[in-house]
Parts: structure tokens; C-alpha cells; sequence
């Protein structure tokens, strides 16, 4: 498993900031979308140059132009994008057609796409790299998490590539470690945590025993 | 009825130049999202300051941290922001929030959101000033345009403040003004066209006479 450490700080000093004490923990480094909005793309090529040994994910939920949207991030130096699985079919298709060229990877998002199970089905035909199951920031305060979406979509897709996201926390993660997501992503249990780096080591243990 | 041009190049000076030669024909000046990918937020900064007397919406099409996404928004300048009406319901909420906080307004748009019907409906309760009825770019080729689900948009939401985008000409702009849209967003037909002024000016006459 892979453990993905989502940046969202408006600033991409700040985001660099919590990447030097943690870069050695984690394998990917996500730009995260507050991060993009604030900072651009730019965020994505900085993260290039100073940690050249990550691979960096920008969170581009792209819903509208797929090509020209990945295009930018690949451009810039990304790894994976991310597509919004409520997005047109066409529009993921167009993506993954773009990492291809690019040898880049695409991430679908399932957040907002109901149905998880019929979506994976019918992304599997499109190309897409990674599913992802992603409670979003404004409902993790209810206590909701993304175990019950990420047992389903694995009983819907037995052997796709899965990454989860959304309130993960070393307690949560021996749950979902179950259904064998190859990425896991955490975000502010790292980053709001008083010591990050402890954060950051707390995830990386409970993903070497789970 | 208000004209909104989508700025979706992915340079400023390329989008600061079309609003140059458009600014007195138009009333809101978005700043796409590959715009703001690239550029990130200060694009919306720097339309505001370079043109005084126009609205900009940017169109952050928030999904994950309403209220954090749009306040990056609204700090920037922009005077409108978008959600997806495929977020979480608490999402659109939150950002409708930040938006009074800000007096700005929230666009919901409808893309990927399923029956329009009843999201509008929903949507009613949150507060956001207007919904969006847009094809995506992705399928636009297909001759698939916005008019169909205006029109049930419309049936839905009587009074509803509505816009409409994807693919508009000035030939398709009367059987759309027949549903009392009070935005019209037009992006390629302007910004592609061998005469982009003239392009602006076919879109406002035909609101005009619409």
C-alpha cells in the first residue's frame, strides 16, 4: 500500500513546510485542490524540484475538458490527475487518453457519482487507473468515513486499483486495510496534528500492519 | 439578461487580451478552470483590477470544502463562485455561507448532478443564488447543447435564477431565452472566433432582441 499525503494548505510555502518533515514517510505527495486554486499549477512543478523522489499527484477533479484539464497537470510535472467520476463518460475517456501520452495516470474520484458499483463497472472500459472512494471534508465531522464505500466498491470491483480518502486516521486505517486499496490518503490527521511527523509515522505503522 | 464570458485560456495575458477587446459588450467575466488551474487564483485578482466595472465569477466548481474553497474566491475578488451540484449537500451549504459572509453569490452548476428536478428543488433550501444548466465542453461536438435540460430546469424551478452554458451561438440563443435564463455563458464561440469582438457583439444583439 501506498500512502498518499494530501497538501492542502493555501500556500505552497506552507505545503513545502510540511512535506520537508514528512517527505521520507509517505510516497506520494498530493497538490491539493485548495492548494491548485490558491497557487496554480506552479504548486505541482515546485513539489517536482524539491522532492524529485515522490511521485505527486495534483487534484485536479476535472468534470468539463478532460484533455486540455490533464494536459495541464501533466505538463506541469504530475504523476496522476484526478477526474470527478460525475464527470461525462467522454470527459474521463479524454483524460485517460491525455495521461497515456503523457505516461501519467488518472485517478477517478467517486465522490457525488451514486452508484458506485455501476460507475466502476463502466470505468473500467474508459481506462482509468485508480477508483477512488472519497468522503468529502464537509461531512467527516458526522463521523462519516469512507469504510462502508470502499467495501462495496471492492465487491463490485474485485480487482481494481482502489485508493481511499476522507478522515483517515491510524485506528480507521486496520479496517479498510481489508479491502486492499493500493493507495491510502490521508490529509488533515497529518497536517493539523501538533507534531505532523509523529502523524505521518502513526499512518505509515498502521498501514506496514495492516 | 446578463452575458458571461468564460475565460478559459490558460495564460492571463492571453485571457486579459480577449477582455480587452469585449469588456464594454459583456457583464461578467469568468475565470475558467483551466485558467485557474494554470494561473491559479490571482487571475481573478488581476481581472478585477484591470477591469473595474465588470463582475467576475471564477469557477472553482467547489466539491470537497465549501466554505475554505470559496473563500479563496471571494478574498481574490471574485463576486461569484461555482459549486457542483454533485457535492455533498452540506458542501453547497457551506459555501453559500461563505459566499454571504463575502456578500458574494454561489452558482450551482448541474453538470453530472442527474434529475435537474430535484436538485433544484434541494438546492432551494440551501440558498444559492443561481443554478447552471451546462454541457460539458467533452460532448459539446456531438451537437449536444444546454436546451433540453433548460427547459426542464425551468418546469422545475419556475423562479428559479438560472444560467445556461455549453456550446452557445447567437443562432441557439432564441429558443434558449424562451426560459428566461438571466445568464448566458458563452466561451469558444467568442474566444475561437477569427474576430472575437464581432462574435460578442452577434451573442449581445440576439439577448437584445431575444
Amino acid at each position: 500500500m501506498k500512502l498518499q499525503l494530501a497538501l492542502d494548505q493555501t500556500s505552497i510555502d506552507n505545503a513545502l513546510g510540511l512535506l520537508e518533515r514528512t517527505a521520507d514517510l509517505i510516497d506520494i505527495a498530493e497538490a491539493g485542490t485548495p492548494l491548485l486554486i490558491a497557487e496554480g499549477i506552479r504548486a505541482v512543478t515546485e513539489i517536482r524540484r524539491r522532492f524529485p523522489g515522490l511521485l505527486v499527484l495534483a487534484d485536479l477533479k476535472i468534470m468539463d475538458a478532460g484533455a486540455l484539464e490533464a494536459r495541464i497537470g501533466f505538463d506541469a510535472g504530475a504523476h496522476i490527475v484526478t477526474v470527478l467520476a460525475a464527470a461525462e463518460e467522454e470527459t474521463i475517456r479524454r483524460a485517460c487518453e491525455a495521461a497515456r501520452a503523457a505516461r501519467g495516470q488518472v485517478m477517478v474520484d467517486l465522490s457525488g457519482a451514486g452508484g458506485a458499483g455501476r460507475r466502476a463497472e463502466l470505468l473500467a472500459g474508459v481506462g482509468a487507473d485508480y477508483l477512488c472512494c472519497h468522503t468529502a471534508y464537509d461531512v467527516q465531522g458526522r463521523g462519516r468515513g469512507p469504510l462502508e464505500a470502499l467495501r462495496r466498491l471492492r465487491a463490485a470491483a474485485p480487482s481494481a486499483r482502489l485508493a481511499v480518502a476522507g478522515g483517515i486516521t491510524p485506528e480507521r486505517l486496520v479496517a479498510l486495510t481489508a479491502y486492499r486499496p493500493e493507495i491510502v490518503i490521508v490529509g488533515g490527521y497529518v497536517s493539523a496534528a501538533p507534531d505532523p511527523r509523529a502523524a505521518a509515522q502513526a499512518v505509515r505503522n498502521g498501514l506496514a500492519s495492516g
